[in-house]
């Protein structure tokens, strides 16, 4: 182990947290601070002995502190290798500086603001902070670099188990978490100043910068000739798969992953306790009840043979019957709820490789955020889908109305269609799903497959509802719901033959409702 | 128009492109040039009159240049605000950089280099110049900073016509590509070290870091409640739908590039003459001829009502009979080939709505790339799924061998089910798709919708071969095919009942063969 005892240490940051009790265990140990600004001041009123760095530089404080730190004797400091700089050191009075402690106020929250103004943002950016941590952190070899509070415990217990260093592979961790918080930090600022370039309209800035935390290595991806890996926003604005903690079971594969998330958020649609039970990326069966239970027997009865080795989401905590429901008829590869009780999550445990995920309650109101899809060279970036629709957003279009039953059922059955892939179809009745036909590239073979489905299911289609995602481009598509038995319908319209297919509908006594809100899933 | 004479400017670049020209004509409108290093080497030898930085802020460069420009001098007249701190820049002897023109090393290109050590990697991370290329854009509205030689031009070009200053627009544009600078200098930094943590045996990196430049906004996303826009990789690996120009037609929707991607990764597959036709994220016909009017007209017999509104991508130049077969025979939304003649763009311009998009040649060995996976609140990476195999790789597992003719449809085939949602069947004979069977939650129904599909357009399945992107859990799928009349599968084996699905197909006398390689796709 290289040992570099650390005799001087600067502190500056904008996150105080743990800073104090952290200099206090630093001066215990006889290490001499140097800081600046806020830093100082909170140290110093905690009795903290700390030389201010303008003291240490013979520079003064100059422009209200744009430049403060940018001297040759904090950046001679940090940056000397300990063994060839010795004498330009001596030559130039430059003193090692060892640990340097600094955050950046996050940009993200000075933009947050509704008050802040394009001075404050640009005023925001800190020039000094950044150039002291990246120096720090290509100088790991000899000096300690901490961006984070939580690193000072660990910190202090290596110093203390170590007469006051730390290891070299420690310095490169924190090393790395510096060029990550640097990363992040013009990351932002890119994005911000991105969006708002002269006669720019829109919200996507000319780069868009990301940076996410790796929850977990994978296995492997979609398939086993391929390395994967699983990451989580810094700050998850709501529960999901990534915010969820693994209470037994198997390591989640990258599939598992994407399943789970579609079961979840689809679930989230609910207000009832429903049941979501997803299947290569589509739901293949969902329904709601007076329990989950009942949900997931309904749910389950849509399509036994998907549900063979599924991925089951519920919006309610998990309970022992439930979960004994579940063991006890399917094969089921991962259960995700809220939260999971005690009894459930021991009923569970008789199957040892389910995977049983708690992911936490999720707010009525749900979070916008952004959304993916991968092109070769490229990505592809749009808000989420949150569109949703009420009753009152519908627009009865046909001579019938739906009845109040069936209005019930073309909601529900709307917000399954919203994460079947497109073209997506879904019979529905009494709050459950009769058929699903997912991912075809004409509509009128989603809806035969829905059919096919239920009835290889023995499940009676007549006196059903059916969503669909998009318009219907012909009245074949009425034409076939009608005579499997479809009441009522439930779609965006906007179909330039939309005249026809209405036509289509009262011609067979069919109650249909536009949306005006399309839901394409690729 | 704020009006900000340049009167000083600092050159310290790594990328010199174009440097020599731009200082000269700098030093003709009278400006002050500061360098350092290599820059002001190669300016010198060009007789070009420059003063050294340690010349200007009386420190000589130390620690082998680890610290040049860190100084109250540089940062001092970088930062000043030059309207409230003239008192302290004349005080301390401090004198206006109008100008910064840096850049940086890309850091990508020194760790890629075969012989770059740990010790190398670190030695190449910039320290001053992030920091006077950050000070420089935080004060943009007195400073200049350029970080891309590419800027030089339109530079010169406003200064000759604003009396040797530029607006306060350009500067804020040239502040913004500054911070996109360094957040992906950083982030490069971040995903290289980040994946040599101590002990880490995975090549992902803690935090993924990643920056995108912005293509084009787009008027929505998958649906017209989610505004949208498309971003390139700074240097795509090869031709794809992002390096694509489009010759003419309608703005690209979302829908169009995803869409556009899937057909022409998908066609790149084939070395013969081919067409995909992408229908809903799904090839809904593809083929290979003797000439890419050939492939396009089997192509399109697989399924007629799905090619309309198709995207339809090709692996040869497009040509003037191919281009008035399409025009002629069906409404298409993108048509995408690597080229296209002269005459084929006059024949599409008689359809002046069709997208036509010309993407460049690919090579022979693809690109090796990262494909993502969105979910919410977090990011599945995943290495794109390059897996391929030849006839060399695949094993006979039946009594029965496949003839030449049907080992050829059989990798066919297979390169099709490759780009099929999963779960996928295909069935294929003489190079031409027979039914596709896409995006089904159990296999069994995938192999029903592509027999269902087939004998819609009468097309004859009998002799025909089959690919299944993943292996049959059960016999019925190899039951079912042979009842199609299906003489020959090719599937990945590994199913626990294989014995059992072996069994099955010599009981049909089927010939199957194993490829050893799953090709999920969700």
């Amino acid at each position: 182990m290289e040992h570099r005892v650390i005799k001087t240490a600067l502190l500056s940051v904008s996150d105080k947290t743990g800073i104090v009790e952290f200099a206090q265990q630093l001066v215990a140990r006889g290490i001499h601070i140097l800081s600046t600004g806020g830093t100082a001041k909170l140290l110093r009123q905690h009795d903290i002995a700390v030389t201010d760095v303008s003291e240490h530089t013979g520079q003064e404080e100059i422009m209200d502190g744009r430049v403060k730190t940018l001297h040759p004797k904090i950046h001679g400091g940090i940056l000397a290798r300990r063994d060839q700089d010795q004498a330009v050191m001596a030559a130039q009075g430059i003193t090692p500086i060892d640990m340097v402690v600094v955050n950046l106020y996050p940009f993200a929250e000075t933009v947050a603001r509704p008050d802040c103004s394009h001075e404050d943002a640009v005023e925001n950016i800190d020039i000094g902070g950044p150039t002291m941590v990246r120096a720090a952190a290509k100088n790991h070899r000899d000096v300690t670099i901490i961006v984070n509070a939580d690193d000072y415990p660990a910190v202090l217990a290596e110093m203390a188990a170590n007469e006051g260093s730390l290891t070299l592979e420690t310095r490169f961790d924190l090393a790395i978490k510096a060029f990550e918080h640097t990363a992040q930090y013009d990351g932002m600022i890119a994005n911000y100043f991105g969006a708002k370039l002269a006669g720019a309209e829109s919200k996507f800035p000319r780069t868009f910068n990301a940076q996410f935390r790796k929850k977990q290595d994978l296995r492997y991806g979609e398939n086993s000739h391929q390395s994967a890996a699983f990451y989580a926003e810094h700050k998850p604005l709501e529960a999901s798969v990534a915010t969820a903690t693994q209470l037994q079971g198997k390591e989640l594969s990258f599939n598992n992953i994407a399943d789970t998330d579609a079961a979840l958020e689809c679930v989230k649609s609910f207000t009832q306790p429903a049941c979501v039970i997803v299947k290569h990326a589509n739901p293949c069966g969902v329904a709601i009840g007076e329990s989950i239970t009942d949900a997931y027997q309904r749910a389950f009865k849509t399509d036994p043979t998907s549900a063979f080795g599924g991925i089951i989401a519920f919006n309610r905590e998990l309970d022992a019957a439930t979960a004994k429901a579940i063991v006890e008829q399917q094969f089921v590869e991962v259960i995700i709820a809220p939260s999971v009780s005690a009894d459930a999550q021991a009923m569970v445990a008789t199957k040892q490789n389910v995977r049983l995920l708690a992911c936490g309650e999720w707010p009525v109101e749900r979070a916008a955020s952004l959304d993916f899809k991968r092109v070769n060279g490229g990505l592809l970036v749009q808000d989420s889908d949150q569109g949703a629709i009420t009753a009152a957003d519908l627009k009865v279009v046909t001579a019938v109305a739906p009845t109040e039953a069936q209005l019930e059922d073309l909601l529900f059955c709307w917000k399954v269609a919203k994460f079947v892939k497109s073209n997506a179809i879904v019979y529905a009745k009494d709050g459950m799903t009769i058929g699903v036909g997912a991912g075809q590239m004409s509509r009128v073979y989603s809806a035969k497959i829905a059919g096919i489905k239920a009835a290889d299911e023995n499940l009676e289609v007549a006196g059903s509802v059916m969503a669909s995602d998009a318009f219907f481009p012909f009245r074949d598509g009425i034409d076939a719901a009608a005579a499997a038995g479809i009441k009522a319908i439930i779609q965006p319209g906007g179909s330039i033959r939309d005249e026809e297919i209405i036509q289509a509908a009262n011609e067979h006594g069919i109650a249909m409702v536009f949306t005006g809100m399309r839901h394409f899933r690729h």
